[in-house]
């Protein structure tokens, strides 16, 4: 391991490795792109610079555990080990308190990355990517640790609840603008108005298609949640938009294939999925305490992209 | 997708398309036997004429996502993309209240359909059938919704319980007849023994083995229930023979090959298995106060089909 | 089957099946040797002969269960049908009281055996082991049966507990020695001294790998809960390190292979995350009351070994 390290820092390894996890944060939004990859990470540091240095940090770790372990150079080098440690990384490292809150981040991001190595291989079969998986399951997981390890602190914002003991309260005016604003910028934690806007800037640059499926399914989603009565405060918080964002990319976008006439029509029915898994899986979790991160967009898009190869046309 | 509508309402179409769909209530008992279907539809609707209507509407929610969605035709004339959105249907608005139950329980019928597709392909590969496995994960994530959502209303039966507070009444006397012409009638929620003895009618139209499998089930599973000491009310009531008799028909009978020489006493072993499995299944599900529908079926049969893969005899 | 009975027993038969049976119980340490089987039963014998009885019985279960059912001769006669009979018969004959515990346990056995074919077939696309899945997924349902069927008493050691009451106690000396020696008891559920010692010497005897591997791992399992804040108590009975010694001979000895050039670091990583899923899952338990049993060893080994086919150098 010595060599190998000596080897990585010579100058030819070097760049394309920096391009390599620069682009792991632009694949938080299934985008290949470094210009893209950068401006995320700026409007991070906008709203954090801690933040924004975690999520460096721990897409590098990321990357480089998957180089060393001899991954495809093809996919380690598109960024395909890195995002999910980057928001790994930033979750542990917001959701966590005390001292050592960004040591086990940054423990937490290394573990993702052999986890999307094993499900990588273990979904293989059925022809389906792994999105955010590893980064949802070793997020809950870490955050659960801290009932059981001292040095795992929770951050009191996540307290569990009883089922029979919730309330909800529907009352209060949305704020449609910030709902709609914020959808995006919650993928990445923030809650701040200037990064939301370069985000979609991040957006557009990788194509317009991006940058305006986003907002058509920004809009679906404040109008769902809106119908089936969400709650004012999380519609407000965009916390009903960032999954319908994701699936939309996913599905009418990424995964697309020529087949798929309804593709469009199929990315926004899945954006509106969302919302109900949202809602259904922040019950589940209600007993944990566990915040549902991206999982509503794994799950509505698995759900999507498997019916696909059985019913081609959506 | 007009085009396509149009072509839809010709007459070559609606007869077949109407034939799927009757089809897919049959599937329900795995059997594809179109007057089966009616017999079953006229049990349904003998209990609760809006119960027979919401089944009917969803079943063909569900057969015309996949027609539309270019899922195979043998597939879907067979009924196999109906039983899930009927079921679903049935028990949506069963377990929902308010004026809009109805409405979610068609959008679920849809939902269903699409998961049921994605479900295939994802267990394709362990040639493994899918039973009733959608209709339980998707009733069990909208159910859940209501605790979110001001639109979904949670029928007051579904309480949920801290399991520290748990007691069971084992007290009372067993209606061992009751318990018997119910157990097939629960798996349509239905407590009416008319419905029961129709749908035994149902059974033994499709071939007498149905019917004679199910009355060995049904006796297995009051026996089992019985002698672990099950609550009376819930054997009374049918509640543990619903998944036996599933379970039977689908060990011994359906999904039966050549080499599986003790395929019978498989499926009767697979029937006692589900009453092990509803308990604990039931007790998992406590803290949400969802009911465990026919995942014991759906567990017992995959447990035996796929040991079978291994251990041919069984 | 009065055939095959009889032939069964025929000398010819008998000594075979007794073999496969007491390897079934050298396999629960992933090793196939029949002296480190029958040590393995004098250590669990010494702590209780009920224990050793129950387990015997259980392996013999699993093992004619697999016979019958035709199962590939080579995998039953290397005890491959044995060890999750084995462990769910000790593990439910602990964890449930009353006068028909014993017959549960062999009924569990049993049960485990036909889920344990049917997940060898599930997984048999990914070329990954099922290792002791079934016993930690069939003790589980088992035990929360208690709370539904009257014959099933639960010991009262497994109480449930809701999150937002649970306080941990950090005080306390940790006994290192114990935490050492009882690391390799606790995975037969043992806290006896003498059994522990000679499960080391059952280790040595199948190679001195094995037994080298196994101090090496309790020892990074004993620093690893003590940097990380565990509980003395738990540290002290072994129950950190027992999930940490069986990963450290799944990923670095017998699964290993000539690629890995990193497979010791990969067992000596994937044994230190024991420590973290162990935590993880025992609060994931925690409203269940269940014990997290030999889960953190089957996902941390998963991992490593699915990581290996993406990252072949680990």
């Amino acid at each position: 391991m010595q060599k190998r390290n000596k080897k990585f820092l010579k100058e030819g390894e070097l760049f394309p490795f920096l391009l390599a996890s620069i682009k792991g944060i632009s694949q938080i939004l299934l985008i290949e792109n470094a210009i893209t990859g950068i401006i995320i990470l700026l409007a991070i540091t906008l709203a954090s610079p801690f933040l924004g240095s975690i999520t460096f940090i721990s897409v590098m770790i990321g990357t480089l555990i998957a180089k060393i372990g001899g991954a495809d150079k093809q996919a380690v080098n598109a960024g395909l080990f890195g995002y999910n440690s980057a928001l790994t990384g930033l979750a542990l490292s917001l959701f966590l308190d005390g001292p050592y809150n960004w040591i086990i981040a940054l423990i937490g991001a290394a573990i993702v990355s052999i986890l999307t190595a094993a499900l990588m291989h273990f979904i293989k079969g059925i022809d389906i990517p792994i999105l955010t998986f590893p980064f949802v399951i070793i997020t809950w997981f870490m955050l659960l640790i801290s009932y059981k390890l001292e040095t795992f602190q929770l951050n009191p914002i996540l307290a569990p609840e009883i089922l029979s003991n919730v309330t909800v309260d529907f009352s209060g005016e949305i704020n449609w603008l910030g709902g709609f604003v914020l959808g995006i910028a919650q993928i990445f934690f923030l809650d701040n108005i200037y990064s939301g806007i370069l985000l979609f800037i991040a957006l557009f640059w990788a194509g317009w298609r991006f940058g305006v499926y986003a907002i058509i399914a920004s809009a679906i989603a404040l109008l769902t949640a809106f119908l089936f009565g969400g709650e004012q405060s999380l519609i407000s918080l965009g916390l009903y938009g960032y999954n319908a964002i994701l699936t939309i990319i996913a599905v009418s976008i990424v995964f697309k294939e020529s087949d798929n006439r309804f593709a469009l029509y199929s990315g926004m029915i899945g954006a509106s999925l969302t919302i109900l898994i949202t809602a259904s899986l922040s019950v589940w979790l209600l007993p944990f305490g566990l915040p549902a991160l991206t999982m509503a967009f794994v799950l509505g898009t698995w759900i999507f992209l498997g019916a696909r190869k059985v019913m081609p046309m959506f």
